[in-house]
Formats: structure tokens, sequence, C-alpha cells
């Protein structure tokens, strides 16, 4: 039984790792002068907002642990703490060294070139990536290890996952409507009125933007994944627990490997990402694009060949190895179709339709993001299809386990994005030169790219992680009362379908919502600031940037708090009112809303961000034309869409999930 | 026996009071000269459309009668036929006599006032509104009293259903593209461009865009509505025939009784209806919104109480009575929140934003519209929980039919807003002065309002009916199949659930790409004729009109195929080929998102052309400010959400309910 500390030692390993990387990234100059002064002012604003919100999750946590306390027992409550520690040192983590990595980035553009800025940039993802991996497994490890040889006790484990999704969901909307709202605020105000260029340093918003990059991007994506990737794995032994002795011997007859599986695919997945990361490291003087995927493709092959020997010699089935198959290719193609849709032939129709106006440029991404649901809702149906097949609902959490296995690598890269976006923006800022912004530019480029697929990834890891979640919660209800079927017809299932259908659009309002409102709020200050600071768009004064990240700061953590109670409240409501069957049924809509609403999102918003950029390239009449207009209205309305409402669908199915499976034995 | 005759005796009474109306509108004077020639026009482009259309929806309606005689017989067969008949001839006759009714609405605005004008508007309506009701009636009266005797023919009489949603699919996508092209098109260049008022008859798009209000609002709603009111009774007639023997005690012991009940239901509905549209002409010379409410809420009102002794005198429990009660208060409900979203502080809200520009009124139009689910789904969830606590699901088919048995009124009232639209329409292009516009503006705010209401409760009835159908579905499957049952967790059902999903979606893509396409078509032709044709900007030319309502036919024509054939044949390929379980799961979830998508599509829509309105009277600016130039962008990007995407949601899932409905003797 000493081989359950592996996936401990091996998350140490993956921290102890993403620490040599920090040393090497801090090792590289961060400049003097103006470049330092401007990384330290996102540096600190993001510190600052990170300290506010975590003030007010841990109160959050507070209470839950009192709950779970006495409700369901010691081991789930400090199951949970754990997960919420987890979850939050990761986000702080990744977002502490992103903001170190950007303005290091920047100068290494400037002093040394692309190879070096690019070994940079993706070093500062890489650390976020460890992370997330490293602190999934250290936390889930040790608790498996003290739980896990109980059945009467390894429930308590899914505690973890509800700490870590609840941290997520506060960190992904508040980081979100930061973001979005300083975004959306800067541009308005700076780009459209003023007409100074994006991230000029005469704008008062323009700090608050790059620290939204961080929050948002970095630290709200980093525990978005992280909820996904431990609850894939928690579900799946949470299913393995309440497997039939039948269905045990058909995978391979040992319920301690089945419910041990997770853990086992997961560390044989922060190796291959660490050897991903060493690819990287080697092609970065090929070109971004190329040296980024063969890091992802190539530890993705890797692990699923490993996974065939790790499985054999555990004595498990070969379908158990399908489904690993499955849930790793099935991410590949969702993410290929996401690049599609937001950086193939339909960006060039948006642009072009940009011809007639902002109206059509509108009509036709929002038609973009509903057909962009069909290839990746049916590759998830494939999933499930082809793994459940082959060893069941099991097979679908290993699934999900194997599509978010290699986190380490898929999570560098996205990480990557922002911190070479933030590097663009701190060389336009600092002056640093056209040479400079060159080379950040194409970083950036390649970024945007790698966010698209990464949001594709994201989405299909969350449902079919809910989805195991969600089977969890039945298979729990199934063993304890045998007559518990979710038929669709029997009324109450029916019932609760329809409502959890109301909820991700409530959620989507109430972020977009608050996004507008913040952004209000802030294109009134940036206004006011170049009427009242004379001097300030001759560049003569300085803006008051703190002001504007402070309005950010205030708008995410007021705002956060109405959708994410919604979604840790709605479960515990419906199943203490109306019962565990409507509470199913519910899951089982929202499930269905959630998935379609987060790929129409992210995809129009990606569509509309791109179609931007492909004007801006100089088509249909380029910057400053017309089409361009119409196109940024198109961007602006995209923002919220992709980067606030679309990303906390999520998050938002698989609180929803991990709450009922959970509260579970209370309703029975 | 004999009484099973009175649903055809009164739905022939309705035709007559149809056809007395009709007389009564004739005889109104249609003016002369321009007044005549615009009128005449109006009419001729929406005769054009709709020969051409049924045209194409015979041959389809052949293919399906001919698969229908071959698989299910002759009975089914016919009955497709007699409804696809009833369906496209009640969209036809409406049709007719609403072009009939706007000139001679406009010129008794001009030569009696407001009161005459009212009358004969509303006259123009309720003939579309007794048509529908009566042709109902009329056709699944006939089949009742053929097939309804006998246990193996009833569930012929669901052939009607399916013929009449197949009609009515086509006839709501194609008005839908046709009627906003136009639009879109007409307004784009007109107003924004040129600088032109709406309506301009110096504009080649007005005409069209006056014939899109007809072959759309009129013709396609008519055809929507009459779907889900034949679908309902069709639904509980099925639902009642599949009844165990315990359940038939339970509801008033029976099944005949049960089966009639919807029949008898309508039956009292016209007569309700006929008495609305008295009260409506009585209260006509106060105010237009009086008369309106009046009709229509004291119709709704006598309908329930009699409805009461109807089900005494039947012998039928109290319990179905409740249902009726029920769905008739749950209709009106969602209509009353539909006006608050779409006329409320929400519009004033999206106006005010305005002032940041576009894309702030778009976020915030999205987010309204995502937030105005809420309120309908959780009334349709408080009417299926209701009236099948009372009635079992089949107390949901009669929630559904009570709230569709006054559809004489409410379609009357829906059908008068482009009457009135319409004459607004003309008295601008024919130069019938500044009294005469005034009159017919008011008259139009009014419809404005209705259109909103009725248009939620469309979407309601149609849930409802969608959900008794595939009740009715699950019911015929259970009959022959016993361990026939639609877990969730089922991985079949939840696959169906997945794709079923994916359906809104993709339609609702399909048909705005639609618009946009033929709206870019439509612009450059009004582009090239303002280039062209010398003095037409100036008057002193006149446009060709014929030519942008071709551009608009032929774009509808070609492209309502495509979604049509997708919702026809997806249960089919679905059945086919993954069975009873994932059609079943296919139909909850294409429910589910059909639901929240028309409510968010519909409602944003109408919230957006309203917040433009409220601008237009002097707010914020009023016309000609860059808030309204916001507002108008919002207005273009909800024409085809809520006026084409949106509607056709309803059509969508009730189509593919009955479909399955109807091949699954072939399933089992």
């Amino acid at each position: 039984m000493s081989n359950t500390l592996f996936p401990v030692i091996l998350g140490i390993l993956g921290l102890l790792s993403a620490y040599i990387i920090y040393i090497r990234v801090r090792s590289s100059s961060e400049g003097e002068g103006r470049v330092k002064e401007i990384g330290d002012e996102i540096h600190l604003g993001a510190m600052v907002f990170m300290s506010a919100e975590y003030k007010r999750l841990a109160l959050f946590c507070l209470v839950c642990i009192v709950a779970l306390y006495f409700s369901l027992g010691w081991q789930t409550a400090i199951s949970f703490l754990i997960g919420a520690l987890c979850s939050g040192s990761a986000g702080f983590i990744g977002m502490y060294s992103a903001t170190k990595a950007n303005v290091r980035t920047a100068v290494a553009a400037k002093e040394k070139g692309a190879s070096d800025a690019l070994t940079i940039a993706f070093f500062g993802g890489s650390i976020m990536g460890l992370t997330v991996a490293a602190m999934g497994l250290v936390g889930i490890g040790v608790l498996f290890f003290y739980f896990g040889k109980n059945v009467e006790t390894i429930h308590a484990i899914e505690g973890f996952a509800m700490g870590a999704s609840s941290v997520a969901l506060f960190s992904r909307v508040g980081g979100g409507i930061f973001t979005k709202s300083a975004d959306v605020g800067a541009d308005l105000v700076g780009k459209v009125e003023a007409g100074i260029p994006e991230d000029d340093p005469r704008n008062p918003g323009v700090i608050a933007d790059n620290v939204g990059d961080n929050v948002g991007d970095v630290a709200g994506m980093g525990s978005d994944i992280f909820e996904s990737y431990c609850g894939s794995m928690i579900a799946c032994i949470a299913l393995a627990a309440s497997m039939t002795s039948a269905a045990i011997t058909n995978l391979g007859g040992n319920q301690y490997m089945l419910q041990f599986m997770p853990l086992a695919l997961a560390s044989l997945g922060i190796i291959c990402s660490l050897l991903g990361i060493i690819t990287v490291k080697i092609y970065s003087s090929k070109s971004a694009e190329i040296a980024l995927r063969y890091g992802t493709i190539g530890s993705a092959v890797i692990f699923v060949v490993l996974s065939y020997f790790l499985i054999k010699f555990m004595n498990v089935s070969y379908g158990v190895w399908i489904a690993v198959l499955v849930g790793a290719v099935g991410g590949i193609i969702v993410g290929l179709v996401t690049e599609y849709y937001t950086g193939g032939s339909p960006v060039e129709k948006i642009a072009k339709d940009g011809e007639t106006g902002s109206a059509t440029v509108l009509i036709s991404g929002l038609a973009t993001g509903m057909q962009s649901v069909a290839i990746p809702v049916f590759t998830i149906v494939s999933i499930i299809f082809i793994s459940n097949y082959f060893a069941g609902l099991y097979g679908v959490g290993i699934a999900a386990v194997g599509m978010l296995s290699t986190v380490g690598i898929t999570m560098a890269i996205d990480a990557y994005g922002p911190v070479a976006d933030n590097a663009g923006g701190i060389a336009e800022m600092a002056e640093m030169g056209k040479e400079t912004r060159m080379i950040t530019d194409s970083l950036d480029e390649v970024g945007n790219t790698t966010a698209a697929i990464g949001k594709g990834f994201a989405i299909s890891a969350a449902a079919l992680a809910a989805l195991a979640l969600i089977s969890a919660y039945i298979e729990k209800i199934s063993v304890a009362d045998e007559s518990f079927v979710l038929a669709i017809n029997d009324p109450l299932v029916l019932c609760g379908m329809f409502l959890g259908g109301i909820f991700p659009f409530l959620v989507s309002s109430m972020t977009m919502t608050a996004v507008g409102d913040a952004a209000f709020d802030m294109i009134k200050e940036i206004r006011r600031q170049f009427k009242e600071i004379p001097g300030l768009l001759e560049g003569k004064a300085k803006p008051d940037t703190a002001r504007c990240v402070d309005i950010a700061t205030r708008a995410a953590l007021k705002k956060m708090i109405a959708p994410g109670a919604l979604a840790v409240l709605s479960p515990v409501i419906i199943g203490f009112s109306l019962g565990p069957k409507a509470l199913g049924g519910m899951l089982g809509g929202a499930l269905i809303c959630c998935v379609m609403m987060a790929l129409m999102m992210s995809n129009a918003g990606g569509a509309w961000d791109n179609a931007k950029k492909f004007v801006e390239k100089g088509n249909f009449g380029g910057k400053g034309s017309d089409v361009h207009k119409a196109a940024v209205v198109g961007d602006t309305v995209g923002d919220p869409l992709k980067d606030t409402s679309g990303p906390s669908m999520n998050i938002l199915i698989n609180v929803m999930a991990i709450v009922s499976l959970v509260i579970a034995p209370l309703l029975i």
C-alpha cells in the first residue's frame, strides 16, 4: 500500500520543478526605471486584488466548513479546507509568478530576442501549469492515503473537490468581472473616444487592464482547470466506491485499484507534462507556434502510450485505456474545432460583414457561436458513448481524467498567453520600441490561438468531469435507494431539468450585467481623468491608475457574490425542498445548457476578437476604417461573453454537481 | 355519439363568423390612387410569395404522405394531408384578409378616425384568429369522428398534427427569413445611410418590408399557433388513448370522454373567443389598449368559468379543470412577464446604456434576454407540477389546451399588430398626412405590446404542447415495451439529450445567417437603385420594389429548406440509428434548450426594439442622437432574433416531438 504515496511524491516533485523554473525566471532581468515600475504596479495591483478576494473567500469557506462539520463530519470538513487551500495557493503561486514573468519577457524581448522572450513567457506559464497539477496530486494523494483505505471515509475526499470548486467559482467569476470591466472601459474610452492606441501609458485604465489579464486569465483559468482536474479524479474515486462487484470484476477485479486509477494516471500525466515543457524549451529557438504544438501534442501522445502499460501493470481491463484514449483525442478535436471557429473562415466572414456595419457583425458572430456548438457537443457525445461502452460510467470519468492528465503542459500554454499579452502591454507603456513590440506581438498572437484551444479544451473537460460527478451522485443515491430512477417523464425530474436550465442563463446575465455596470463606472472615471488632469492626453502628466484598479476590484468583489451563492445554494435548496429526483433532473438540465452556452459564448467572443484583429491586419480597410469600427463593437460585446460569462459556465455546473454529490447522503 | 360532431359544427360556425367579418372588412373603403396601388402591391407580393412557398410545401408533403402511407397506413397519410391543408389554408385565408384589412385601416384612419380604424385592423386580425381556431376544430373533429371510436385507428389522428407542424415549420422559417431580410435591409440603407424615414416611398425595400410583416407576422405566427393548438389537443388524445384503466378511473372513468375532452374545451374556447371579439368591438370607441385587454382577459375568464361546468357535465374529475385553470393563468403570467422585460425598466436601462455606445446596448440587451428566461420557465414548471399533481401527464396536455383554447381572440390580437403596422406604412408611403399617421402610430404601439405578450404566450403554449407530445411518445413506447425507462444516467438517453441540445442552436444559427445573407443582398440592391435610378432620392422617380420582393422571396424559399429538413429528419435518423431511448433523450434536451433560446431571443429582441422606440420618444437625446444610433444597432441585431430564430424554436420542438410520436410504432 506504500505505492499510494507515489502521487504525493510526484506532486512534490512537480512543485520542486515549478520552484526551479521560478528561480530561473526570477534570475532574468526585470529591467529598470519605467519598465520595472510598470511591472511592479501590475504585480501589486494583482496582489491587492487577490488578497481582498481571498479574505472574502476565507469567510465563505468558514461557513461551509462549519456546515459540513455538523452535517457530514470532520473528515469532509477537513477535505473541504484542504481543497480550498490547494486551489487558492495554486492560483496565488501561478499569478505571483506570471506577474514576475511578464516584465521579464518584455525585457528579454528587448535585450535578447524572440527565443529568450518565448522561454521566459512559457516558463511563467509553466509554473502555473505544474503547480495546478502538483497541488491536485498532493492534496488528493494525501487525503486518499488517509481516507481511501476505508469504505466509510472515502466519500470524505469529495469535500476536497467541493472546496476546490467553490474557490474556483469565486476566482473565475471575480477575476472575469475584473478583467473585462477594465478591458471594456479602457478600450472604449481610449481607443474609440480619445483615439490613442491600446496599452497607451496615458490611459488611466491600462494598468487595471493588465492586472485583469492576470487575475482573470491566469488565476481564474488556473482555478477553473484545477477544479475540473480534481473533480474528474474524485468522480472516478466516488464511482469506483459505489460500484457493484460484478462491474468491478468486469474492469479488473480490484476496487481499490479502480479508486487509485485516476491518481495513477495523473501521476503519469505530470511526468509527461514535464517532458512536454522540456520539449518546448528545446524547440523555442524555432518558432513559438511549433514549440508549443510539439510540447502539447507530444506529451499527450506519450501519456496515452505510457498509460497503456500503466493500466496493464495495474491489472485493469484495457477498456479503461480506451476511455483514456478517447478522452485525450476528444480534447484535441474540440480544441481544433474551437481553433477553426475562432480563427478560420467564419472569422473572415464576420470581418466582411463589417462592410454593412456593426449590426451585421453582431448577427454573424452570434450565428457563428451558435453553430460552433455542434461538433464539440458531438465529440463529447462520442466520448461518452465509447468510454461508457468500454468501461461504464466509470469510463466517462476516466475519459475526463485522460483529457486532463497532461494539465501541467496544457495549463502552461494557457497561462503563457496572458504573460505574453502583458509583456506587450508593458513594452507599449514603457515605450520600449517597435522591435520589442513586434516580438511580443508575435508571441501574443500565438497565445491567442492557444487560448482559444485551451478554452474549448476546458469546456469539454469540465463537461465530462461534471457528468462523472453527476453519475457519482446518482450512483450514490441508487446504492441507498434501489428504486431511485431519474426518468425524464417523471414530472419531478422534468421540473428539475427546466429549473436547471435557468441557472446558466441567469448566471450569464448576472456576470454580463456586472461587467457592463463596472465598465460604465470605469468609463466615467477615465473620462473624468482625461478632462480633469491637465496635460494627461499630451503625455505631460501621469494618470491615476490606482483608482481604476480600485473600481475594478470593488466591482468584482461585490458582484461575484450573487452568482457564486446561486451556484452553491441552488442544489441545497432544490435537494432539500423537492428531493433528490428533482435535484438529479436539475443537474441534467443545467449540464446541457451550461455546455451549450459555454461553447456559444466563448466561440462567439473569440471569433469577434479575431475578426477585429483580421481587419487590423489591413483587410477590408484596416485600422480606422468603418469596418474596423464595426469589428471593435463586436469585440467589445464578445469580451464579457468569452472571458466572464462563458468560462463561469464550466465551474457553475461543476459546483452544482459536487455540492449535490457531497450532500447526497443527507437527501436519502 | 352524435355529440362528437359538435366541434365540427362549432368550427363551421367559426368559419362563417370569419367570413361575415371578412365581408364587413371588404365593404370598407380601400381608398383610391396611390393608396390603393400600394395596398395592391403589398397584397400581390404576399400572394406571390405564398403561392411559391406552397408549391414547394406541396412537394415536401407529397414525400411525407407517400412515406407515411407505406410505413403507417392510409389513415395516418390522410390525416397528414388534412393537417397540412388546414394549416396551409388557415395561413392563406388569414394573410389574404390581413392584406385586405391593412389598406382599409389606413383609409379608415384618414376618413373616419381612430375607433373605426381600430375596428377594421382588429377585424382583419380576427379573421385569422377565428380561421385558426375553426380549422383546428373542423380538421381534428372530422378525423376524431371517423378514427376516434376505434383504438386501432385513433393514433392515425397524430398524422394531422404532423402535417400541421410541417407546414407551420416552413411557413414560420420562410416567413421569418423573408420579413427580416427585407426589414434589416430597408432600415440599414434607408434610415442609416440615406437618412430617409421608415416606410418612405423612395425606399425600394419598403414594399418588401410590408409584405414581410404579412408573410412573417401574420401567416407565420398563425401557423405557429395553429400547430401548438392542434398539437396540444392531439397529445391529449394520444395520452388518453394509452392510459391505464386505473388512471382512467381516477380521472372520470371513461376513456372516450377523456379523448374527446380537448375538442370539447376547444369548442367552448371558440365561443368565448367570439364573445371576446364582440367585447373588443364594443369597447373600440374607448382606447385600443383597454378594448384589446378586456377582450383577451374577459374571454379567458369566461372560458375558465364555463369549462368548470363543461367538465362537471362530462363527469370528469375536477382535477382536469385545475389543469385548465393553471394553463390559462400561466399563459397570462408569462405574457405579463414578457411585457415587463420588453417594455418595463429593463428597456430604459438598455436605452441608457446607449450613452456609452452600441456595444453596451448589446451587452445589456443580451443580459436582459438571458435574465428573462427565469420567471417564464418557473411558471412553466409550476404549471407542469400542479397540472400533473391533479391529472397526471394528461393534465399537462390539458393545461396546454386550456392556455390555447381562446386562440381565436389571442391570435386575433396578435395578427392585429402587423395589420396596424402595415396601415402605418401605407399611410406614410401614400403621404396620407400627419393626422392619419398619428392614429396608425397609436394603433401600432398597442400592437407592439400585444405582440410581445403574444410571443411569450406562444412560447409557453408550444413548450407545454411539445411536452405533452413527448409524454405521449414515451407512453406509446412504454405500452409496447414495459421495460422502457428514460433514465438520465442511461448513456444512450444522455447522448440523446446532448444531441437534442445542438438543434436549437444550429437552427437559430442557420436562420440568423439566412437573414444576414439575404439582408446583405437586399442592401446591395437598394444601394444600387439609389445610385443608378436618377432622381429616386429626390422623389422624382419610382423605385423597383418588385425586385426587392423577389430577393426576399428567393432567399426565404432557398434558406428554409435546410432547417426544415433538419427538424423533420433528425428524429427519424436518431430514432432508427440509436433507438427510442436516445430519441427520447433528444426530445428532452431539445425541449429545454428550445424553450430557453426562444425566450432569450424573443425577449432580447423585443427589449432592443422598444429601447430604440423609447429613445425615439425623445429620451437620452432622441432621434438622430448618438444614443439613438446605438439603439438602432441593437434593434437591428434583435430583429432576426425575435422574428426569425426565436419563433422557429417553438415549431422546431413541436415538429421533433410529433414526428417522434408518429414514428414511435416503427421503433418498437
